[in-house]
């Protein structure tokens, strides 16, 4: 995605991407720990959660290299996260860390539903496959997370919204790429958009309609 | 697949294909259902269920676009079967419901095997990988499903030939192929042997040979 | 990967393989037949055994044919190595089996793991993602298993040196490829690593470092 030429847009970009990737990074690791998996498993699931998304989606359209691919530093990053928090996290720490973490983590699903949303669309596809994409994105490191550790994904089963999020904010920046706006509005209105409804769901304690069978 | 000039064999196929995907995306619902699946896992279980096999196959042979991303309408579709289905679908529906889709799963098992196989003899691969991508087209949609439901995939522990009777289509399908017969010849074959096998089976009460440990 | 003109390492090599490949499915049939799976399942799970991880790192690198669609021969063995297994072992059998598999088990880890740090390294990828690959390629064959199998994996999950055994194998093969070493030089090198430390870690009963929560 081009950013326009200026910095801070670009910096705070980064540290947004840094922060959420630290933060799926870490329930990864979280629910690795309550499976009592070892350093490896610790390790692998952080890794998944954070990047098991985007490679998703990577695999789903063909494209490669994958970010961690391109960028090995993350893969580093996520390396010595693991071993700082496993030096230095106890059970007594996961529940504050969870709700510290809540904030990076809803930016984080609608930052890369925003960039799973562009991806999708620089390949030409359709809105609604474009959407899928950014949800795929945003969602599925979680999903394959909870698979690897043999529990139903959390984000099919907790009845709160959260792909829903993104997938609102998927289409509201596919929306506003029909206009001429610059390049970083609907990046700004997916991440805005998701990461509100995400709020608003956790603070009004919204149910997803359930099905009453 | 090149079907002749005959619109109504178009149009057969093109109806038995529906029946089978809502007939797999049902099978997705429910073993969600049964999992206390929010909404959005119902939906998502539904497509894997539906679309999984063949995206898998897909990803296998290295094929681009996605069915689903080619026909979108199937996507909408899907989302609007589940809405359907969970406004009015109750518990007491499961059970006939299964029973009704016995039928139109047992064509979609022919009938996705024979997809599969034709897409792998496309590429000029050998038979035996064709059969084995038309098995995982008929089946590992419902292995994905069961995945993600955090269940032991029933195809694989019901002991009841399913799998194997994609397996024998398949074989049936590549040997006619070796004939000057018709294009259509081998997909009806493919169908007829998956089902009538599947059928016998269920009628007979067919297990698979046990492995007694 | 090209070795050289000597037959005997040819064979030798062609050896391990086998031996390993045989180990791998072996440890797939053994998890399906402890889930009670029927014979499809015990098939599917060996296969998935055997070839997983190195399918899951060719789909990674975008890669193909896999090997198995190269070489059908291996489908058509590991086959009818599951008739024979169904038909001949017993329950008693069982941990005689995985005893005796240890070796050459450990063999494989190391062997998958040179071939797919090669794989990587033929690509020009960094080192990091060669040794990543490696990994992939030797343990997620495992890992699929028991995600088939609906179990937590348990190259996460036991706490003793599997995967990083592969991990440093792995830093070896890509660091001997700097000095200008003959072609086997790194992968009898990863071998021999990755092998000799899993022998140590089980003869001394090593322990992965715990994360005390």
């Amino acid at each position: 995605m081009d950013l326009p030429e200026t910095p801070w847009i670009h910096t705070l970009r980064f540290v947004l991407e840094i922060a959420a990737t630290v933060a799926f990074a870490l329930s990864g690791m979280i629910a690795a720990a309550r499976q009592r998996m070892d350093a490896v498993g610790v390790c692998v699931v952080a890794f998944v959660g954070a990047f098991g998304g985007g490679t998703l989606r990577d695999l789903l359209l063909d494209q490669r290299p994958f970010f961690w691919v391109r960028h090995t530093g993350y893969v580093w990053g996520i390396l010595a996260l693991c071993v700082g928090t496993m030096l230095f996290m106890r059970q007594r720490h996961f529940q504050p860390t969870e709700r510290a973490m809540l904030l990076p983590d809803t930016i984080g699903l609608g930052l890369f539903a925003a960039i799973g949303v562009d991806a999708a669309m620089a390949l030409g596809l359709p809105p609604l496959i474009a959407v899928m994409m950014g949800v795929i994105t945003g969602v599925f490191g979680g999903v394959l997370r909870d698979v690897l550790c043999n529990e139903v994904p959390q984000a099919f089963s907790d009845h709160r919204p959260y792909a829903l999020c993104a997938f609102a904010g998927g289409w509201v920046d596919v929306a506003l790429r029909q206009f001429q706006a610059p390049d970083w509005a609907p990046l700004l209105a997916c991440v805005l958009v998701t990461g509100g409804l995400r709020v608003l769901a956790l603070w009004r304690n919204w149910q997803l309609p359930a099905w009453r069978v």
